[in-house]
């Protein structure tokens, strides 16, 4: 790679301390004035969804995450307010919390238990190990996001003691999440077995008029926070979602507004070769010719950025991974994303990115500061921190000697501004990706088709304990449960959910092998 | 899916508690009867690699990670010997930290702060967060698995008051692992800053005569373990690297060498419909048509799982993801591994697996326990695990519908056993998947190339530092930098380097910009 061709394309913004070099992607000289026209449309799809355009056209929506961090632009005045009021509303109320005002039945918050699924546990975890530092953090974070009731026993372990002073907010935006329903309830029990109330320590981030909304209310929680519907989970960090925990924690949540305000400025203007998130579009464009076919992975070498990856996950697969476009041809759409951090990646799997399949591009995140803590020489003249980044340096020359592109977005250091800006810099490609690929990514129809699996799966078990129970003492194989309840055609969901009952002893059905095996006889036994 | 074909192709093994349902990987009938011969040259390989062979010829090495759990099959009276030893000396030295008898100079062992990086962190932090409970764990586990020093004063800083009774591990096969090393710094400075001494807390995990070795028996460190040359690096989770760990954290590591015998049992015999490592290997080699063409995701629906998927990756793409075969032909092999957990990852990117771009094949973790806790009922008649048992179901069928294939490894439970069962299980695919496309799966000739780019980088910084200091107050660009050094091909990277040295204070070089900016102007500031 020549330093001309380097210099070239370095997209540099000082007043930002941003830099994305897309040198190392092999793209042709005319490759991008080729897409010109193509560009200055997804500008125009962007300027029209900022203005308020029904950009989801699927779920009749507007699309107004970039309104979160600059309300002036949001053509709307009660919306304008609306934001506005709930970023004061939420400093306020974190103020309190941290001067004890608003406190626990035991004493002062010093947990934050956040309850949350997808889009709204991602970006909280990844802005909570970003910026977050246990001699700062004014809360202790901890998180349910599943609905494994070990994982969350788990995570209670840690905080059970201190209930009290552990406060807990339920974020979702439909309202109805089955997971944060479930985490909910778990959550409610734990507080209920000692001796609290859980509404004293609870607080509500979800939809006007949504099942957790009416449920929050009439049971007197402690505070309640917007969540709209012209914000998607997956873009909501930058919501009460996103900011409620991260002011919590301590973290100065105007800076993440404003890096991302300045991101979008920086973003919105239609001058392609100036445009960060036009050329990051424009590059994964190129690398997996406009339809997925190659792999994103990301590479921060700062272990604080180890989550972003997992963020990107969902921002990016979630809307980029598509059946059909905008017109309802089949396309099949979407990009894989994944990564952890450098450069213990490298010990990993550098080894097959750089010999083994060529199915992937990399986009290096390279952090200048080292950061505040007073550094160790570790060999003559160098620190840890010039290792990491020799090994960003190693890595990157590695892999473009073997002919793997790569992208590297330079940020100075890892603080709320420079992940806001990271942050918005994403959710725009995202979008312009999108046009480019003539999608919509703001909704996600393939997520309600697991959902109602899901709902049948859970309907189908009920009808199999309750036969077993009306039945006690009998034997039973799959095939004769399922025929005696007509669902001859499920007999391998029968099977595997006779499985997971008589491997759980509160259904007290007992199976005649412990093991998964399909000739098992299976009985309700009855309770002595 | 029909039933018929489900009761085929689900491999059940009942005193293991333990299924591999792989009915969903819409192969041929005569699929497995072609690839018979292969399969059967396949375990013969595997029968030499076990009996002692030079199985990793690039290296001169043999292959020995199965004899870690079953030493009687080792060839090698003295090899054998020394695994039991070692397990031994792993057992004594735990029940020594635990009861108090060996202690740091502050008082028992409370913190194990383990030092190492891929094969030496990936598979301690899986099984630390499968196995761990703040309940039962006897040391608290934290890990310094980067050069970031940013990263490493943040864990610092959760022990830092107590490293009187934190325990170091370091971990490194080579001894000289740049990572470790500059890990082992930090920490030794931490101790020097407390006033106390880092040998009087330290434990070696190396090969003999390792630099580490040699420094740490200088320096009258606790205890040394040893690696040995015919344990790979991702394979060693059952030798001392991860048994050490394990046991000192209070999990019973006689568990997971038990259920790694017990699969390696299983998968060693050539019966291939009764052999899960072996259908394994044939359903990757049939979904990415024997060249990776697909990604491999990895969705366990526990929490306690939630790092298999990143345990993998360095097993299967280091291992896999290779340029040439045991005949030197260029192959470009290998298979993209990710994944997180379930259900939390449905709300990431089940959208794109489900609907977008069809690149991929799943393997679903499927766990029949809930686990211990006194379960919670969040709808009538659910709970929490219900739930998550219901939408791995739902998404493995919703995924069936579009013709998204899938696989499933079933656990009666996440405890010791099938964790040993689950490595082993993966340990052997992978060998298998290596003699089904010809490759050598036990070197990573490519991770050199990377480091010693890096290598090159640091002595380029030191060049460039010491230039400046040399010429103080002087002001320099890139281009006249790099020509007084005469380096003028390497500009980019001279950039790069002086970004980094500029944006942090500890070099006195200031640059005219603040920002990445090649036109920037950079001087050494006279110190005063």
């Amino acid at each position: 790679m020549s330093w001309e061709r380097f210099k070239q394309y370095h997209l540099e913004q000082q007043d930002l301390g941003f830099a994305l070099d897309y040198s190392r992607v092999a793209f042709p000289a005319d490759f991008l004035q080729n897409m010109e026209v193509r560009m200055q449309q997804a500008y125009k799809d962007m300027a029209a969804l900022e203005g308020g355009s029904i950009a989801n056209p699927d779920e009749k929506r507007m699309v107004g995450h970039y309104w979160l961090r600059n309300a002036s632009v949001c053509p709307f005045a009660e919306i304008s307010k609306e934001i506005q009021d709930t970023v004061e509303k939420i400093k306020t109320f974190s103020a309190k919390v941290h001067d004890g005002s608003i406190k626990g039945s035991k004493g002062s918050f010093k947990n934050l238990l956040v309850i949350g699924i997808g889009g709204s546990a991602l970006g909280p975890q990844f802005v909570k190990n970003a910026l977050g530092h246990p001699d700062t953090d004014k809360l202790n974070v901890f998180f349910f996001d599943n609905t494994d009731p070990d994982g969350m026993e788990r995570t209670l372990s840690e905080i059970r003691n201190d209930l009290g002073q552990t406060l807990c907010l339920v974020i979702s935006k439909s309202g109805s999440t089955p997971e944060t329903r479930n985490g909910m309830i778990e959550a409610e029990a734990a507080y209920a077995a000692a001796g609290l109330d859980f509404g004293k320590h609870a607080v509500a981030v979800t939809g006007k008029d949504s099942q957790l909304d009416k449920y929050s209310r009439q049971k007197g929680w402690i505070e309640f926070f917007p969540m709209w519907d012209w914000v998607g989970g997956r873009t909501s960090e930058l919501a009460a979602v996103g900011l409620l925990p991260a002011a919590l924690q301590g973290i100065p949540i105007d800076g993440l507004l404003a890096g991302a305000k300045a991101m979008d400025a920086l973003t919105r203007r239609n001058v392609t070769a100036e445009n960060p998130a036009a050329i990051l579009a424009l590059m994964w464009y190129f690398c997996t010719d406009g339809r997925g076919s190659k792999d994103m992975v990301i590479l921060p070498y700062k272990d604080r950025l180890e989550l972003l990856s997992r963020y990107l996950q969902q921002l990016i697969m979630e809307s980029l991974g598509k059946e059909l476009d905008l017109d309802g041809k089949v396309v099949n759409q979407g990009i894989s994303v994944y990564g952890n951090k450098g450069s213990t990646d490298q010990h990993a799997y550098i080894q097959q990115l750089r010999e083994g399949i060529a199915n992937f591009f990399a986009i290096f995140i390279e952090v200048l500061s080292d950061g505040e803590g007073k550094p160790v020489e570790v060999s003559p003249g160098a620190c840890s921190g010039d290792y990491l980044h020799s090994f960003l340096l190693g890595t990157r020359e590695a892999l473009s000697e073997k002919g793997r592109g790569s992208l590297t977005i330079t940020v100075s250091r890892v603080d709320p501004q420079s992940v806001g800006m990271l942050i918005a810099l994403f959710e725009r490609a995202v979008g312009f990706y999108a046009s480019l690929t003539h999608i919509n990514a703001y909704h996600q129809p393939g997520v309600e088709a697991g959902k109602k699996a899901a709902a049948s799966v859970l309907e189908l078990k009920s009808s199999i304990y309750a036969y077993l129970k009306a039945n006690p003492d009998k034997n039973f194989t799959v095939d004769t449960i399922s025929e005696n309840l007509n669902v001859a055609e499920k007999k391998e969901l029968v099977f595997k959910l006779l499985n997971h009952i008589s491997a759980n002893s509160r259904y007290g059905v007992v199976s005649s092998q412990k093991s998964p095996f399909y000739k098992n006889i299976y009985s309700y036994k009855t309770q002595r």
